[in-house]
């Protein structure tokens, strides 16, 4: 399975290479269906990369697993979420809402679009892929102005609010749905900017599989 | 505006009702687009309600706005999320995001073609309906599962993560959408006591508008 396809599990790993933690990477092989049957089925019943484990701790959905990482492991690498204030937190919050119900919704239907299916050898629907452009337009604006507040869209720190959004903003700026990036100053310095950090530069380099 | 409309708003007041907290209620005239003009949008940038004032800080996003609610008054009435035991709580935001990523997108789509659109004077489409009631009742298999090993979805305590549920789930109910609920007793039993909740409620009474 190619890398550009398994967002979510990239969205882990570079949270956990963020924190600097070792962790073994095991791939399971969707081809076969292996996700959908046990051994994994007990670590996600709903069958879906990714899980982790973590001594006794079993965990799914990826936004799930950044928390926790970010949360048990709030004095290692990178500070991902501002624990020690509630306001800044609620803040942080509110922009991870944004990615994982607007953003994510739109941009992982432009990137299974224009990226994905050809790589599955299916066909783009280009109906599809300009009515969620005008979408993400929309979206973009708002950020384009949030940005403009802030360095970052949770507050003027790195956090799980921009971390979540890395795999399908790397997906996006490889095809034509970089134009709305760059017609936007502050979102293209920020998407250029969380795409250049060190963590997701590993991952990139180490799940070429 | 049917209230049956607003569950993102019933979502949060549910959290107030919970936490026992005095709040003010003011409501938006959607029918002419107050939500998308000053001063709302100042609240909230992609104009859509529910948003929350609390002093100085301002958020937007139910769910965000819920979070932010459990932890500054962890204190005042009902626990929502088990702030002092992170495993606890990842499995808290486990199901929280099972809510948001999975049941939520099936869940609304539901409830927007059978509940929403006869109020609206807009016509349900039977296909939509057929798919996504599919789509459900794999997720609630799922649920089952989950809640023969715990009371609720986060664990053995009613949390966020069964809160954020209850407005969709209430619409639904009253559906022929139920019957995927009736089939499955341990749902069953947890969607009745999740609806039967005193702030729930409260809710249902004071948002009659």
């Amino acid at each position: 399975m190619d890398a550009a396809v398994e967002t979510s599990v990239k969205r882990v790993a570079a949270c956990l290479e963020e924190k600097g933690l070792h962790y073994e990477f095991v791939p399971i092989d969707l081809s076969t269906g292996q996700q959908k049957k046990e051994p994994f089925v007990s670590l996600n019943p709903f069958g879906q990369v990714p899980a982790l484990e973590d001594g006794d701790l079993k965990l799914f959905e990826s936004r799930a697993i950044t928390q926790y990482i970010a949360n048990a492991y709030a004095d290692k690498g990178t500070p991902l979420v501002p624990i020690n204030d509630p306001n800044k937190m609620a803040l942080v919050a509110v922009w991870t809402e944004v990615e994982a119900q607007r953003f994510d919704a739109v941009g992982s239907k432009l990137s299974f679009e224009i990226v994905v299916k050809p790589i599955l050898g299916m066909t783009t629907d280009g109906g599809v892929v300009d009515q969620h452009q005008e979408k993400l337009a929309q979206i973009l604006d708002v950020y384009e102005s949030r940005l403009s507040q802030s360095k970052y869209l949770g507050g003027d720190e790195f956090s799980l609010a921009d971390l979540h959004h890395i795999p399908i903003v790397n997906n996006l700026l490889g095809t034509k749905i970089k134009a709305l990036f760059d017609a936007r100053p502050k979102v293209s310095a920020w998407s250029v900017d969380i795409l250049g950090r060190p963590a997701w530069q590993k991952v990139l380099q180490s799940m070429k599989f």
